[in-house]
């Protein structure tokens, strides 16, 4: 098969070097900053979670959970209607999907790529298998069937979109309990591929043709950590959004432009933007509507901000939200496209009633690598999370945050969702 | 969103013409035939699960299934190693990675695709969560949010032809738990996207883009059955190979041409074969032999038969048919490529060491829908590959298939796989 399989001067595959990498990385190996962000996005997807996890889609997730799992386990459900203890399998499924509910957990900025897959499932499959394939202490050859057998599992289509359909929780919650499934079968003899990918008919070729980049799979590993590169989610609209947000806020604020002034707002992107955000039309559900870019530049120019509490039932029924909404426009702008998903840019041209136009730019968005959340940002958006969640005791959520921002020290995750 | 979907001139999504179709199917409903040719597939899908019980993947699979699952339940694994039972998802992952491991079971001749999803997973998920949905008595609505979220989970990549793991397994075993969970969490509220077989973002761009035929969703509902265009596997090779070992024993039967006095073998044969088959090499293991043209052919040509039997690791080994595999060479024939998937053509051209040429063709494989296996040979089938699996009571495996010849009066399928 030597002709058929992609080794390096080294020996073995890409994949092999990372799944040897992982197999071997000891806690101690990871530097400061890279563990105090990790926990930084522990805590904002602790909030997550807790966020949504009365949605319907969680709900039915759990149900499945009752009827196909084990009556009790040691994990933990964060799901807020049935009490009950389960599997590891079960418990990342519910948790995984009640996560992605509200659309504000962590986002990698440059791995944004081609809409044909959802790539927090189609990558997560990969890394939760890895992470797993570590607590379990699999060796380097097992973790890499973990990482094959993970891969080969990846899926999550963006059809969803056109109907407001519950796929994204189910995309999240499967990636969580299909890497756990590749990582326990892998110590127990299944054999995954050795090169799932960048091979032949791998994950690169189907999922993504034509715009991989296969250096990026061993090339600085252990010396580069992408949780560096990853962001924050500020406002709770889609994160294509965010940077058009950002600029109105920043463009408001400077001029002192009134929401009932605004004629039209023109919102200059980059094109993964435009594909993605165009996708979900008008925005008839209270998801879409944060898919919405004039939707979304309505609610910043209203209210001053686009937080969870700002995207209801009654605000889709907002006349004045919903008629501004029709006088936004996106255009692409190529220069913001060209260094896209480098930096997330964004520029806002707004004209007012009284004819007057003004621009206003942003290099990063709030919440990116170059501008991320502070601690007590992170506490506060948490807290309201989990306000927004129906988990009303703010001492508890404090305790939570605690143990969280000492998580190496915790001997384990109990109480952590109850 | 109307001018993203893809509804129809009679209203809805085919997708949605499917899924009420399905709903509103009843017994009643179907042609004899249909449901004699369905338990004929039952048949022999039983055999091909206990060939395959012993099966590393399979016993990984069934340990996640005792770490993850119930303790107990109503549903049987057919697992040789652990004894327990189960919730129906677990049954169904580890009984359908099971049923594919001695690559014995049935295929749907037309359905054979661009190689680059894993087809028998990526359709077999729908048909797992369309028949679930019967099952639990869901309405068109929600048996079009499990096709949906069947769809949204579809995956299995062909990368692992080339390292012969074990992820075929994984494909068929996940596809049934997918379209399992996929029907419950439809039964209890998740939504599932409406078009998800041809919608702009959907399993027909992403998985096959450019080859589809949206007719044939819901073109023929109630009047085509596609079950009686699918095949039975009589040798145990991949079925690319059928062809044209039909065509070698024909030719060797009708010349009286011995295995030593062969001194090569042209296969032509259609793109889909060479581009499946060329994927594995030589065949390190037993599996990938099964998918060189040159083994295959060496196997036919040496005992006159490919049975699961013929090939061991001892025939790995066996000089004889190393070197007759050498001399195999696949080619492309325009016409029997022309014709492909709607007739399985094969020709050889074979030249004997004393220097003549004997060319003989077959226009279907054994086992196509215009050549069915009989039930004496199904029943022979069935007993061979319960013999493989290390079943040995011939009398249980009869009353098991007598059982299954009239599946439509049992009452549950209890007792059927210990």
């Amino acid at each position: 098969m030597a002709q058929l399989s992609t080794s390096t001067q080294s020996g073995g595959t890409r994949t092999e070097h990372l799944a040897t990498w992982a197999a071997n990385l000891k806690f101690t190996d990871l530097p400061e900053d890279v563990v105090q962000k990790t926990k930084d996005f522990f805590v904002d997807w602790l909030g997550c979670a807790i966020a949504g996890r009365h949605h319907p889609a969680v709900s039915a997730i759990a149900k499945f959970a009752s009827h196909m799992g084990p009556s009790s386990g040691k994990s933990e459900l964060v799901d807020g209607s049935l009490k009950f203890t389960t599997s590891p399998a079960f418990a990342s499924l519910v948790n995984g999907a009640s996560s992605h509910v509200v659309e504000q957990d962590d986002l990698h900025n440059r791995s944004i790529m081609h809409p044909r897959f959802h790539s927090t499932a189609t990558g997560g499959v990969i890394g939760v298998a890895a992470a797993t394939a570590h607590l379990l202490k699999l060796d380097a050859a097992q973790t890499l069937s973990a990482i094959g057998t993970a891969g080969t599992q990846a899926a999550g289509l963006w059809q969803f979109l056109m109907d407001a359909t519950h796929s994204k929780q189910v995309h999240t919650g499967k990636a969580c309990f299909d890497g756990i499934f590749a990582a326990y079968t892998a110590r127990d003899g299944l054999l995954g591929t050795k090169d799932i990918l960048e091979g032949p008919r791998a994950m690169g070729v189907a999922l993504v043709p034509g715009t991989t980049n296969p250096e990026a799979i061993d090339q600085k590993l252990g010396t580069d950590y992408e949780v560096l590169r990853s962001s924050f989610k500020w406002h709770a609209s889609c994160r294509h959004t965010h940077p058009s947000a950002d600029a109105l806020l920043k463009l408001i604020k400077k001029n002192d432009v009134a929401f009932e002034n605004i004629e039209s707002v023109i919102s200059r992107t980059y094109q993964a933007a435009i594909n993605v955000l165009g996708m979900t039309g008008r925005g008839e559900t209270v998801h879409q509507s944060k898919f919405s870019m004039g939707f979304v530049l309505a609610v910043i120019a209203k209210k001053g901000q686009a937080m969870i509490t700002d995207f209801t039932e009654d605000d889709l029924e907002d006349s004045e939200l919903r008629e501004f909404q029709q006088r936004v426009k996106m255009e692409l702008d190529p220069e913001i496209d060209r260094v896209f998903p480098e930096k997330w840019q964004g520029t806002v041209i707004v004209t007012t009633k009284a004819g007057k136009t003004f621009t206003e730019s942003v290099e990063f968005a709030k919440g990116d690598p170059e501008l991320p959340l502070t601690r007590d940002e992170i506490e506060r958006k948490a807290h309201t999370l989990a306000a927004y969640g129906g988990f009303t005791d703010t001492g508890k959520v404090n305790q939570l945050i605690d143990r969280a921002w000492n998580l190496e020290n915790q001997k384990n995750l109990n109480g952590f969702v109850f």
